[in-house]
């Protein structure tokens, strides 16, 4: 299947005058799943023709403002796109008298259905539908961040060979790639060596916003693509700590120490004009290093 | 003085890839006056280099999303700004509630001094610093609305001959132009038609949102300059009355009949790509109106 990270918003805290704060969407073949919601999310949907029914779920990273201020604006928007899809919400505890505060005092109409999730035990989280899982792992911020890893399912494909041997149909084919066993004629198909062919999981980190933490990379186990904070340049390391953020060598670090394939890095200070230096500075420590920009789509 | 209105958003509902919501600036020589915040204002301000510092107050007309959305991220950029002066938001009963609520979930810094008034006597609200006076008329909407009007304080010059005559001070002279007596030599001496000329008074009234109302117009005696919404052309005048909005006819006929120089139209149906035919349903019914556009600015 495609799974990609389409970039809608990279600035740390504040907006310019045409770039926002943070914002993305996970894509697979038909689900979009956004990651954080800054002021001008739906704005930049509509300038990136993203079809926004399509979203199923919004995981939220924490409370800071340039990670929900959007929120209020995107879930009122779908009364005009006629969205009948319930959808799902997830976030730290706080999440849901944010939204149902905004949306009650503004009089708002939902006629969808939302369902809001507070995450209160982060190591058990895990959300999943027919072609993902997420799981949570915990950031080190001033208030409680929550990073999210996607993770695409365990997909099997079928040797050609069984699908003669046994004349399978779609819907078998089907639930042999899903991983589940079928019977034939009394006999049993299991999706095994013998049958299918296992396709590596992608999986994909979202981390935003953190001070450098040692013990991250033990948590991004098997991650492909990590997208990792990047407020400040090193010279500022002293003030990234300060605020509990990272610096782009630390996000560097990170991906190194966890063995990624690819760091994507975001959340950058609206001082920087050149963010060159800042994807520099990472590829010091780290080979293979994308700035995120908004419209960006990455393959994970 | 200088006093004139500037567009930052003209839809209803909903921002479009590049216009927003309501939100607009009385400007003086030295002020801004917000009216109303949909998603973006910040974003537009930084697009048209408003210095947003020099913002002293903020009236919300009412709570649906598409007039506060943009509050919060507006009043947590100030932190960014070094504001230091006080910044006073006047709004309908709820509007405490929720900038309090998203404030404080989203852990924000406010450093200068907030302070919200919600207005629960819309007759006898007024706002007054030292150049303009503020006061509220109820609107006809789903929810609690209100209506301000924008009035530059009295004010007189003085004829040269009194200055001559009784060898006026800087100080004198700004006192006698704000209309207060002085005592010379124990002579008094007033504001009156023998010392000063008074200049007339102009006035801005922003109406959104409001269902046509007949007693509208006797609300805004005196009022020069007119900002009433016109969501829809009177070909959907049903629609308007169903959800309490005013066609373009309606906004021209409650310009005619409270007899105002000027009519600003805003407030559109974002079904409407181009604005023109509302421009002309209003001028069949009033000769001088205007169509709120993003970045314009109009002198009242």
């Amino acid at each position: 299947m495609d799974l990609s990270v389409i970039i809608l918003g990279t600035n740390a805290a504040l907006p310019t005058k045409d770039t926002i704060t943070s914002a993305q969407l996970i894509q697979t073949n038909h689900n979009l799943y956004l990651i954080d919601c800054g002021e001008g999310t739906q704005i930049k949907m509509q300038q990136h023709a993203i079809k926004k029914n399509k979203i199923r779920a919004v995981f939220i990273s924490h409370l800071h403002g340039d990670h929900i201020f959007g929120l209020p604006g995107l879930l009122t928007s779908f009364l005009y796109s006629q969205r009948k899809e319930p959808l799902q919400i997830f976030g730290p505890p706080g999440i849901k008298a944010y939204i149902e505060t905004v949306l009650s005092l503004s009089a708002s109409y939902i006629l969808y259905d939302l369902m809001i999730y507070e995450i209160t035990d982060v190591d058990t989280f895990r959300y999943e539908d027919e072609l993902i899982t997420v799981s949570a792992i915990p950031l080190q911020h001033r208030i409680q961040t929550i990073g999210y890893i996607f993770r695409e399912k365990t997909r099997f494909n079928i040797l050609p060979e069984v699908i003669d041997k046994y004349n399978l149909t779609y819907e078998e084919i089907k639930a042999l790639k899903r991983g589940e066993s079928i019977r034939m004629d009394s006999i049993p198909v299991h999706p095994d060596n013998n049958t299918t062919v296992l396709h590596p999981v992608r999986s994909y980190a979202y981390c935003s916003d953190t001070i450098y933490d040692e013990s991250l990379p033990q948590r991004l186990a098997g991650v492909n693509t990590l997208y990792h904070e990047s407020t400040y340049l090193h010279a500022l390391k002293k003030q990234a700590d300060e605020r509990m953020h990272s610096t782009s060598h630390d996000a560097a670090l990170t991906a190194k120490n966890a063995g990624v394939d690819k760091l994507i890095l975001g959340h950058f200070s609206t001082r920087y004009s050149d963010l060159n230096p800042l994807l520099e500075e990472a590829r010091s420590v780290f080979n293979n290093v994308i700035l995120a920009r908004e419209g960006l789509e990455i393959a994970i």
